[in-house]
């Protein structure tokens, strides 16, 4: 992999905004991704999140979150055998994974649910956005979000995938096209439902006719077992035969979908964006629509003599590298492609640019 | 609620047999059930199970497994920071639920994947049973597990269900009768396939012709927040009107059902075998079989005056009260009802004895 892409996807996530000398406004409500009943973590109306873990013995707790490369937020221990704390400022609007480390133990908050995010379930929290009604669950019709095991002769196992298929799919003789969507490093299969919300993004898009609809595949992308901080090892044949040998085959024999080059899209955030643009470079035969999500770009020369793409979606966080994806789009343009570049105000390498970009990317699909 | 379905419902779980001298053979192995690349937990050949946690400044560490009501597993901090012990006797066979206790905080093993139970996302650690094979990932044809999102009035929301259908499903015209089957008391919708691997089980005895393919239809039974330890307050309505006018009727339309009576099964373990018990009783115009796993008894005047059911299927772990289930099989068998009772040898209240019920109810039900 080239190290241009390597620098977007190991890029620190800075996820608190710098110096705030503002008053803290005592609102503070459990986060929508707390486990059933818990009280904490808290977010309140400006983005700060407050911790509070019961720890009668121990003499440390730090949350991961909170001063960005500045260690975390460390709590203080009251005489009751909490732990409790506030971060120094607001978070960024979205998902953001955290941990503890109490005592020097990794361990999960006891209040959050968990992710799969660096290679291991990590805790997540919510901080409620000003425009997170695209992803929010409506009185809507709600497509399907289907866990298939997928025969896969390269790796001697059935691999497990999620299908989202679109309200109505089970009542409609109707084929749909489809997008094959890849997670990050370090995360999995359910990212995209669960972080990402993309179920609830698509259905309502549906329901508000923004979109026609479609089906969209997960699968798991780190097929060859990269192991933390190996990313250069990382090798794109293996994943590349099971999407491309294994699993569309399976999708296309059992769903019904529309099996063209141009009923078929490849997505994917930031490692997936890297396989996203290998892959389409490899096999453009196979796939109409690509798009990076803070996972590098095309370069009209990578395009050059090959099936040309109906569209190059191109997106980034504000925070990471955004001239690198509209500048990139510039130059599509130029030489004739349909490139589109999007830009997310106000966020970094984390999943509320990715849920913002799925939404700008949705409608622009199977034209 | 009866006393004798709550005795059944807060019965301690002894997981762990009485005093062993044996030698602990050093074959240990990580859990199947350990997150990607995780070391520890592991487990050996005879079922012991050992723990090993980074937490380098904390005083004590203790696993909540391993020695029944005598307090769990108490580990021994080593020089490198580590705390690790081994269970004082074996396991029994199956899926168990832990957490540790990291000085005097409740919090996960960073090293196991999480399950929903006791009203937390706890810890999971699986024995291999010997009779593993039922529930195993095989390469046979898999049916999906879907994730629904169907809408509930009387709740005011979108609730979650997940529906397995089995393979093929998709490729056919075929009606399919319909199981609804219900977690226990502090587990949710997510128990019956990843605690119980309800859907792999349903993939090896149809790929086997051991039964007709059905669908399994999983929702959340605690409809009205039961709190921990408040179990005495649960009431049956809104849970029954969520299953019976809102869930029922949505598979009806959107999957292809038979909707007969005759075609329609509700199982439950522990306290959804109670919520079976209640809702069959109250509407036996809707189920025709009716099966509790460690979750009660009918008597034959309960049945009496009533749409009278196929199969009244009753189970339990050996290490619960057996006796019961058995009983109460052969009262319904005098009175002359089709109950079958089945009791899993070697187990207790937990997850194994409620896969080979699942095993063994199956072949059973539509016929």
């Amino acid at each position: 992999m080239n190290t241009h892409a390597l620098s977007i996807i190991l890029a620190a996530s800075m996820t608190v905004s710098t110096a705030w000398a503002q008053t803290i406004t005592e609102d503070f409500k459990p986060s929508e991704l707390n486990q059933p009943g818990q009280q904490y973590p808290q977010v309140n109306s400006q983005g700060y999140a407050r911790f509070r873990i019961k720890a009668p013995q121990a003499d440390s707790v730090k949350v991961s979150l909170g001063l960005g490369g500045r260690g975390g937020t460390r709590l203080t221990k009251d005489t009751d055998g909490f732990f409790t704390g506030t971060t120094e400022g607001p978070m960024d609007e979205g998902f953001h994974y955290y941990h503890l480390t109490m005592d020097g133990a990794t361990v999960n908050d006891p209040g959050a649910m968990n992710y799969y995010g660096s290679i291991r379930w990590e805790s997540g929290i919510e901080i409620p956005a000003h425009d997170r009604e695209f992803y929010q669950l409506k009185d809507v019709p709600h497509g399907h979000v289907q866990q298939v095991l997928f025969p896969s002769k390269s790796t001697n196992t059935s691999r497990r995938a999620f299908v989202y298929t679109p309200p109505g799919y089970d009542k409609s003789d109707k084929r749909y096209p489809v997008l094959y969507l890849q997670h990050g490093w370090g995360e999995d299969e359910t990212a995209w439902s669960n972080q990402g919300r993309a179920n609830l993004i698509m259905d309502n898009l549906i329901a508000e006719r923004k979109i026609e609809p479609f089906i969209i595949v997960m699968t798991y992308g780190m097929t060859n077992e990269v192991k933390m901080g190996k990313i250069r090892e990382f090798k794109i044949e293996p994943f590349q035969t099971v999407l491309t040998q294994e699993l569309i085959p399976y999708v296309d024999a059992t769903f019904r979908t529309l099996t063209e080059r141009r009923s078929r899209a490849m997505a994917g955030l930031s490692m997936g964006g890297m396989e996203t643009r290998t892959i389409t470079l490899n096999k453009p035969e196979l796939f109409s629509y690509y798009a990076l999500l803070s996972g590098g770009v095309y370069a009209p020369q990578d395009l050059k003599d090959k099936p040309k793409p109906s569209l190059v979606f191109l997106s980034a966080g504000s925070k990471e590298r955004p001239d690198g994806v509209r500048n990139a789009a510039a130059s599509l343009k130029s030489a004739g492609y349909n490139a589109v570049s999007y830009v997310s105000e106000g966020t970094a390498h984390e999943f509320q640019t990715w849920r913002r970009s799925l939404y700008q990317l949705a409608p622009l699909l199977f034209k």
